[in-house]
C-alpha cells in the first residue's frame, strides 16, 4: 500500500495544475504517513480508514477519487482518508489505478475490521447490503450508502441502529445522483413547512419519454435504443415499472414530512403503457408527459396525511420540470415560507453519483474528526400515508365515441354521476380508419382518484363509447 | 413571557390542522416549561434561548415562525426554542403577535446574557452587526446571520472566532435567499472539484433587466417602476451598482474554492449603463442580458487561481439561467464529477429569507443539543484571486462606422493588432437618423480582458468609427 501512495504522490508532483495541501501550507512533511507507522499513535496525520463495498461504476469512481485527491481530501477532512479494503464479488479483475492487494471477497470480514472508520456501500439491493451496513454500524463505523432500495425498504431500522451507535448514515447519492436534495430537505428546509416535493428522479424513463416526444417513436423502439446507448439496463423493470422512482419517492416523503415512508407505501405506475398517441395528445394540450415522483402534505378532516406516488403525468410546458430533458433529474420543492425551489442536474452515472458519495464521505469523516455525528433522521411527525383512492388529482381522457346526437350529454352525465367536474371538453375528428364516430378529449377538475377511475370504468361500459384511447393524470398547475 | 406561550398553545389547540409534537408523541406534559422553572436544571425540556437582532421584514418573520411553530421546532431540535429577547432600534412599535416585553434597544446586553444559546443577526451592514456577532461568539452562543456584506468584508475573522469558541456560524440566508447553496457547496460538493459557480444572485437587477427585455423600456423607467413595486430600494445603489452581488460572489468563491475571498477582490460592474439598444442587440443574437456573479477556478502557468466578478453579460437563450425571470435567483455550479447542477428559487423577501434562517437555526440548535458544532469553513487551498486583466472572456461589440470601402479591413486589423480573434462579424444598416454610415456587430473569441478592453479603446479612436454603440461580455457557452 505504501507503493500506492508513493505513486500517487509522484504523479501529483509531476502535475503542476494539481496543488497539494501540504505544499500550500508550507509543510515539509507529507500529510500521509505510510501504513507502517499510521497505527502507532493518535495524531492528526493518522488516516481515517475507508472500507469500500462494491467496485462497479460508482465504486471504482470513488476509489479513483480517494486515490487521486489524497491531499485535498486530507485538508478538507482534517485527516487523510485511506482505503482499507474493497469488497468485490470476484478478485483478479484488472482495475486500473487501484492496488490489487486492496480487493477482498470477504465483505463481512472487511466491515468488522477494527481499523475501519468509514464504510461506503455501493453494492445496491437489499442483501447482503443490509447485513453489511448493520455490521459496520455495530462495529462503530459511519456509513455512506447510495442504496435507495434498501433505505426505502428498511431505512428506519438502519437509522435507529446508527443513532444508537452514535455514528452517521448518509445517503445523498441515493436520490437524484449528484443533485443535493437530501441535505436541503434534512437541514436547509428543516425550519420550514414543506408542502410538496415533485420531481423527475429516474433518468432512464426521462430519457425514454423525451425521445418519444422529440422523435415520435413508440415506447418499445425507444427502450431498445436506450438499452443500446447504456441509458437502460438489459432488464429495465426497476426503471420502466417505477420501482426505482418509488423507492426515491419514499425517501423524499419521509424526509420532507418527518415521518416513516417505505416503498410499499408508494402508489406506483410505470411508463410501459404510454403510447405515441398519449404523447401526441399531450402535445396538443401544450403539455409534456413526464414520469414524476410526487409527495404531498395533505389535510383530511383536520388530520395531516402524506400522499406519495410515482406515475407518468402530463405537465404544462410552462412548468419548470417540462424542460428537463434527456437523462437529467430535477426536483421541485414547495414550502410555506421558501416558496418554490428547484434542484437540477445529472441524476445518474458513475462520476455524478461518486461526487455525492464523496461529499457524504468527507462530511461524515469531518464529523468523526470532531468526535460527533451529524443530524439524524426525524420521524416525529409520524404522519400516515393516505390511500391513493383519496388523493385528489386531475385526469386527461380521450374517447372514441359514436357520432350521434346525445353522446355528449351521455358522457357528461357519466362524469356528473361520479361527482367529477369537467374543466374542458372538445370534440375532434375520429382517429379510426373507417372515419365513423368522433373523438372526445376531456380534462377534469380535481377530484378524488377513486371517483376518477370509477368514471373511466363507467365510460368504457357506455354503449356510445367505442374505446377509451388515453387516460393520464394532469399535474403541475 | 409565560403569557405568550400560553396564548400560542391555546391558538394551536384550536387549530386541528396543526399537529403538536407532544400530542403525537402521547406526552401529557407540554414541551415548553415556563421561564420560572426553565433554569432550574438541565433537562431535554429546557428551552434553547434565541436572541434576535433586528425585527424588520426578515426578523419579524423569524419571530413569528418561532412563536407559531413551537412544538414542531421542539421536536425537530430535540429541545424547545424560546425567544430570549429581540434587539430593535426603537421599542414601542406595535409588532402583531410578538410580546412587547421581548423588545430591547440594548443589543450588546442581549447578546451577553448568560442564558442566550443562539443569536440570529438580521440587522445587516457592518456595524454594529460585527461587534454583536463577535460578542455573542465570545459568550458561547452559536450565530445565524443573513449578513452578506459583513461576511464578504470580514468573514475570516468571524469564522476564526467561531472555530476558536467551538460554536457555529451559519449563513445560508446570506446568498440567494431561500435557495440552499451554502450547504451544497460546503458539504454536498466538498468531495468534488468545483470549477465554476455562475449565478443570478440579485433579484432587483434581474427584475429590472427582465422588464427591460419584455417591455423594451429604458433602465431609468424600469428602476422607477421597480421602486414603486417594492423590488428596488429608494437608494438602489447596492443592487444596481453590483455591491450586493459582489458580496455574494465573494462568499460563493471562498466556499467553492476553499480560499479567502473578500468583496474587495471581486471585479464589479453594475447595470446602470445597460441601454434599450443593448437589450435589442442581445435579442438579435438570440441572447438575454443578465447580471451575473461568476466564480471560476483558473489555471495560469500551472498555478491555480480564482477569478471572481459580477457584471451584466449576454447569455444564449438556451442557457438555463436565461429563463430565470422576475426577482428569482438561480445558481449554476459546475464540478469535475457532478457535472452541471442548478439551484433555483426566490432570492429575497421576508418569508423565503426567514426560511433559510430557520433552517440554519434548527441545524445549529441540533448541534448544540448534541454538544457539537457543524463543519466550519475551510480556506486551506489559499488560492489567490487573479487580476481581471488576465481573465479570459468574450465580447460582443457593436460600432457605428463610416460606409466606405476598407472599413471592415481597418476594424479587423485593430482586433488582430491586439491578438483578439473575431468569431463573427456582421454589417447592418446604420441606426443613425441621417442614415449615413453602417453598423458593425462583432463577437470575439475568448481573449484576456486586458486585450479586449484595449481593443475597444483603440476602436473608439479609429477615424472610421463614429461611435462604439455597445460592449458587453458574452458568457455561458
Amino acid at each position: 500500500m505504501a507503493d500506492r501512495f508513493d505513486q500517487t504522490r509522484v504523479k501529483r508532483e509531476n502535475d503542476p495544475a494539481q496543488p497539494t495541501a501540504h505544499d500550500q501550507q508550507g509543510e515539509s512533511e507529507p500529510m500521509n504517513t505510510s501504513p507502517s507507522d499510521s497505527g502507532a499513535q493518535q495524531t492528526s496525520h493518522e488516516p481515517l480508514r475507508v472500507a469500500l463495498l462494491g467496485c462497479g461504476v460508482v465504486g471504482s469512481a470513488v476509489a479513483r477519487l480517494l486515490i487521486e485527491h489524497t491531499d485535498d481530501l486530507a485538508a478538507r477532512v482534517g485527516r487523510p482518508l485511506e482505503i482499507a479494503g474493497i469488497a468485490v464479488r470476484r478478485t483478479g479483475i484488472e482495475r486500473p489505478g487501484i492496488d490489487p492487494d486492496l480487493f477482498t471477497t470477504d465483505a463481512e470480514g472487511l466491515v468488522a475490521r477494527h481499523d475501519v472508520d468509514l464504510v461506503v456501500e455501493v453494492i445496491g439491493g437489499i442483501e447482503p447490503a443490509r447485513t453489511l451496513i448493520l455490521r459496520a454500524i455495530e462495529h462503530g463505523a459511519s456509513v455512506v450508502t447510495a442504496n435507495k432500495a434498501l433505505l426505502a425498504e428498511d431505512g428506519p431500522r438502519l437509522f435507529e441502529a446508527a443513532e444508537k451507535a452514535g455514528v452517521d448514515l448518509y445517503y445523498e447519492a441515493a436520490v437524484a445522483g449528484a443533485i443535493p436534495i437530501i441535505r436541503p430537505l434534512r437541514e436547509s428546509l428543516v425550519g420550514d413547512d414543506v408542502t410538496t416535493v415533485m420531481g423527475i428522479v429516474n433518468g432512464t424513463t426521462n430519457f425514454i419519454l423525451d425521445k418519444m416526444h422529440t422523435e415520435g417513436s413508440g415506447f418499445d423502439e425507444v427502450l431498445t435504443e436506450a438499452q443500446s446507448l447504456g441509458y437502460a439496463e438489459a432488464d429495465p423493470t426497476a426503471d420502466v415499472e417505477g420501482f426505482d422512482a418509488a423507492a426515491k419517492a419514499a425517501i423524499l416523503a419521509g424526509l420532507a414530512f418527518h415521518s416513516r415512508v417505505t416503498a410499499g407505501d408508494v402508489h406506483r405506475e410505470g411508463i410501459t403503457e404510454i403510447s405515441s398517441s398519449d404523447i401526441a395528445a399531450a402535445k396538443s394540450m401544450d403539455c409534456t408527459v413526464k414520469a414524476l415522483a410526487i409527495c404531498r402534505s395533505e389535510i383530511v378532516h383536520g388530520e395531516r396525511f402524506i400522499s406519495v406516488r410515482t406515475h407518468p403525468a402530463m405537465i404544462p410546458n410552462s412548468h419548470p420540470l417540462a424542460s428537463v430533458g434527456g437523462a437529467y433529474n430535477a426536483v421541485v420543492v414547495e414550502s410555506t415560507n421558501a416558496g418554490r425551489l428547484m434542484f437540477y442536474g445529472p441524476g445518474a452515472g458513475g462520476d455524478p453519483t461518486a461526487s455525492a458519495v464523496m461529499g457524504d464521505l468527507v462530511t461524515v469523516a469531518r464529523n468523526r474528526v470532531r468526535g460527533t455525528a451529524g443530524p439524524g433522521e426525524s420521524a416525529y411527525a409520524n404522519r400516515r400515508v393516505m390511500s391513493m383512492d383519496d388523493v385528489i388529482t386531475r385526469y386527461f381522457i380521450s374517447l372514441e365515441v359514436v357520432d350521434q346526437p346525445g353522446v355528449l350529454a351521455t358522457v357528461a352525465a357519466c362524469f356528473a354521476d361520479h361527482h367529477v367536474s369537467v374543466q374542458t371538453m372538445r370534440q375532434e375528428a375520429s382517429l379510426r380508419s373507417d372515419g365513423a364516430g368522433a373523438r372526445l378529449v376531456l380534462v377534469t377538475h380535481s377530484a378524488p382518484e377513486a371517483a376518477l377511475s370509477a368514471t373511466v370504468r363507467a365510460l368504457g361500459d357506455l354503449p356510445q363509447v367505442h374505446e377509451v384511447l388515453s387516460v393520464m393524470r394532469v399535474e403541475g398547475e
